[in-house]
């Protein structure tokens, strides 16, 4: 069985396995307090482009999300985000345990717009009401979206203004942040994310490590305290320095974007091949994600060798399906499904 | 001013009053076991024929709703509602900050419908990610619903076998249960919540009372604990005989029945005066709210004597609006109006 | 049988209620944005000296205690009182409810002092693990205590001292506020809370109200989007305005005070007849409620006639309990108590 | 520097990195429903004779206590633990943050006993007001404690059988399992855990694993829907292998016992140092942790080459300490630091 199904199904890269190897029997402070951590953290930040930014390391995506929303938010306020969110859908109620409403708005392929966000706010902050209702205090975008689809600089620069008219904070999600950074015609990078989030994260667990998000704390205000409230929400591994070399793997000369680049291509090549077959797609994913809608008469054949996500049903006889590359994908097992795929 | 932007613009009806001060000093036991309780719920376990439910009195509406929603609920669980509904919108958050996300779904009228329901416990049980998304749990309605539409017996029936058939609990907020009771062409009655709810409310403070609803927990699965909740949720009054008084008042000789009536009729005349004009309708309301959708240029001008509340903005030059009506409301302010309404 | 278990065994003082009959059709604005609430609150600004406090009413005071301390604290912190205090003891968990820590003090005789108060905070904040510990933010008295004894202004300004040096919150619970500013001996008056404390509350329910609280939000931080929270957290009612002219009828001229002299006296006279027989006191209380030390064959006769609260075992013969007084203790009562007593 | 600080300094026993590698490249799927995690928990389940128990593998010991009691308790429910506890002391309030009270009772070199629990239960079920207060409903133990003692089997089978009477859950945190059980002395074995315990867990991060708790859950009534709060809470690791593959090498010829049996040797040649030395000891250790007090100036000295814990301050010149030992200890650094000590 080759597994296209999602992007966490092998361990990590190489390098890091060797690190951490090396490393092995090295005495370290706990808790993130170690020089590996803190190595870690000046790539990120000159990456970034963000000298005075905290940078703190947690081991999964939902656990940063949530720590980061219960930081940020007051008991009364709210997060806008997109239908599609991975914390409106896929947290089991993560962010709502923390007491937070989510303030989920119609997406179009995965995405909102500053429009969107701007009617949100007066709905809230301008209706006679808006004392009975939540306070909507912070925008929540994923780039690339849930849907593989990415924000444009000029769509997340609307966004930001609205966040600067308002007083909404902006924070992105980017558990899958490296696959969009190298996709082709992407022009939002680290360096603009710095410019206009409040916090923002990049993903590791999908892109090359073994675990581990970086957190990038950009704004003074959500830093105070912020450790105490890592701590009870278990955001804090024991072996903190795990994930400082982790990152220091990656960041330390561009490891991270060539992984990122490779599942790219490998995406490409298997879109290319579906859009030569006829297929339509559910959204439009310029990343590691792809999500055609086929005959199910043609899943059923491709499940007996490929593993792939069902998405959404379409109708009686198709279904939008996930296909997902990674940082591991081989080339030869892309190659064995563009020809079984073309066979079918 | 004449305010018929609310229907909580009152005190109480008099003999509520006569009776607080007939037994002003006479000592009770606090937090509701007192006699004056014992015998309010004995009268509404039998208006709903139920002998063995729990009957428990709460100050306000959101009060109970949350009470009842974070005894019901196990943390990974959430409650499905109308996107319209009282919990999704008007109560700050209330219900998320017990740590429970309401699953809102798209109304028609105020109303949710059985096959919503079921499509919503499908999507959320059968999918391969359930685990990884919150567990619909309970239905929440609303009756008469924020839009003053009214569920008829047949839908509620539907919705109640949907609940049969998957597990999930029914609940019904009843804070305008006898603007909707005595409404026209109303079916579902006391007994037949009774019937099918796993708990629902009877609401006083908009019905007649000073303050004040009554809990009817029908599920003894709901019962166990529950006071311990009511009063971590600050549900609990010190002088609870004060709520027991009222509710006594208003159901030994079905003053309850007369007051909604009352209230019916007053805003079946504002509707009739209103369809007179001409005026289209922002919901199908056959209790003592109504939403015209009416011209600004009217409604300045109506503004000047009378209050009203502002529902939604249609276009440019038109609004939704709300009149309500009351237990309370003067005949002859209904009359006032109906002559301004003409010579608009 | 004549009720001393507790002070709020009976309904409102009769002003209280001959206002709320003047008033009751009157058309009012709801959630207490009414002119009687602006009126109280006038009234309370004048007797405390702070003409810029924002003062809240709400219906109870485990409801004012949950409320202001969800607005004050962020989630990584917790509130420091005496292990004795309403909100570690006999609010359900209502403050961990809403995701706090109660760090509890011993107490003596009810009180904490500025040096445990100290300790504490040194404890939390010096410690090389404090980012694993909770972060003490602010102070939680009752005055009285719930014992029934009184900090002395140089007790309080000692704990007030602390919390300039450290930074923490002061907040005092006045749920019996009246029998303490008017108990003898006491030098703790309003003004003085108003100088200390960032948010205090006189109590209504126990001292001559129907129910309510009044609650001053001295410190501006507290004040900002504060009515969210108290919407939230189901502190607003509908009816806003019957607290509003309870707090009037209390304070426009001086009838809080009066009811609190009057419950203290007699009190004391319970209090001398308890010495006269010889007993102890558990606690030593100059207010409404007295905690003697009786044989439990003495408590077996009065419980025919009296009601008392059970406070403590003490040995196998002995037992703590509380006697109460209130606003509405009637002379004669007291008198037949006295003469029972005396011929144990 | 040597750091006997803690005992989580170093990564994971080689066997478990070389699977690491070994295993990198194999497509597993995600979140703890692979083949590993399976054969994992086969191994734990007939260490402690529990055929029937789930066994759920987390990162980090907060994570599990926090997702464990999240699950078990209902909101008005408390947990009884020592006040020394893990979870009253060192998680920053993680157990409040999910709405539930941390009921502390006083600790004896880290234990409390049967009749504490008693009466902490007699205290909140049989007063009259119990009904105002948190239901005591889970007993959390540590074995070993957080002061390194250890319960014996009688004791544990006398709280076992208070939890019996009353209905109490027992739920033990083994952080340091593996150094319990191959302690001297001991007599509680993980089949007498299996037999007791409602859950329980088995610590990796401390013993061996680059991180990781095996979770066993053998109460059915807590098993239900679990998977769920695990999501919710941040408790499911995307690539749940990890896991699986390091308590597999852990328990697969018994490791997990070498490993703890090794650091126990170590800290008794540390403890028989000091003795010998003359220090006294804060606590009656027998595992891994030592807390000699020691005068300020030897420590000073100490300090130079070695790492360790201040854990109290004793008077002007004296301090409680902590040396811990691991799996990871090297016989040299004991050596080099007994040789020190000695020359002190």
């Amino acid at each position: 069985m080759i597994r296209f199904n999602c992007d966490y199904s092998e361990g990590a890269h190489p390098r890091i396995l060797e690190r951490l190897i090396e490393t092995n029997m090295i005495q370290n402070p706990g808790y993130g307090e170690d020089l590996y951590c803190e190595k870690a953290a000046g790539y990120i930040r000159k990456e970034c482009r963000l000298p005075e930014a905290d940078v703190h390391f947690l081991v999964g995506g939902t656990q940063v999300n949530l720590v980061v929303l219960a930081a940020a938010l007051r008991p009364h306020q709210g997060v806008v985000c997109a239908d599609s969110g991975h914390i409106n859908v896929h947290e089991s109620g993560a962010i709502e345990a923390t007491g937070h409403k989510v303030l989920a708005l119609a997406n179009t392929d995965g995405k909102i717009t500053a429009a969107q966000v701007r009617a949100c706010y007066d709905a809230h902050y301008n209706d006679e009401t808006h004392e009975h209702m939540v306070q909507p205090a912070l925008v929540y975008l994923s780039q690339p979206t849930e849907s593989g689809s990415l924000y444009t600089l000029a769509e997340m620069d609307a966004i930001h203004q609205v966040c600067l008219d308002t007083g909404l904070l902006l924070y992105v999600d980017g558990a899958r942040m490296g696959y969009g950074l190298m996709a082709e015609n992407n022009d939002l990078d680290l360096p603009a994310l710095g410019r206009m989030c409040d916090a923002f994260y990049i993903g590791g667990t999908k892109v090359g490590a073994l675990f581990g998000e970086a957190l990038v704390l950009n704004n003074p205000a959500l830093q105070k305290d912020f450790r105490y409230i890592l701590k009870q929400r278990v955001g804090r591994l024991a072996k903190g320095w795990l994930l400082g070399i982790q990152f220091t793997a990656l960041f330390e000369d561009g490891l991270y974007y060539k992984l990122g680049r490779h599942a790219d291509e490998m995406a490409y090549r298997i879109r290319d091949g579906l859009l030569k077959k006829g297929y339509s797609f559910f959204s439009n994913s310029s990343t590691n994600q792809q999500f055609p809608i086929m005959p199910n008469s043609d899943l059923e054949k491709l499940a007996e060798k490929y593993a792939y996500s069902v998405w959404a049903p379409i109708d009686e006889s198709h279904t939008a399906v996930r296909f997902c590359t990674s940082w591991a994908t081989k080339e030869e097992d892309v190659d064995a499904f563009l020809k079984d795929l073309e066979a079918l």
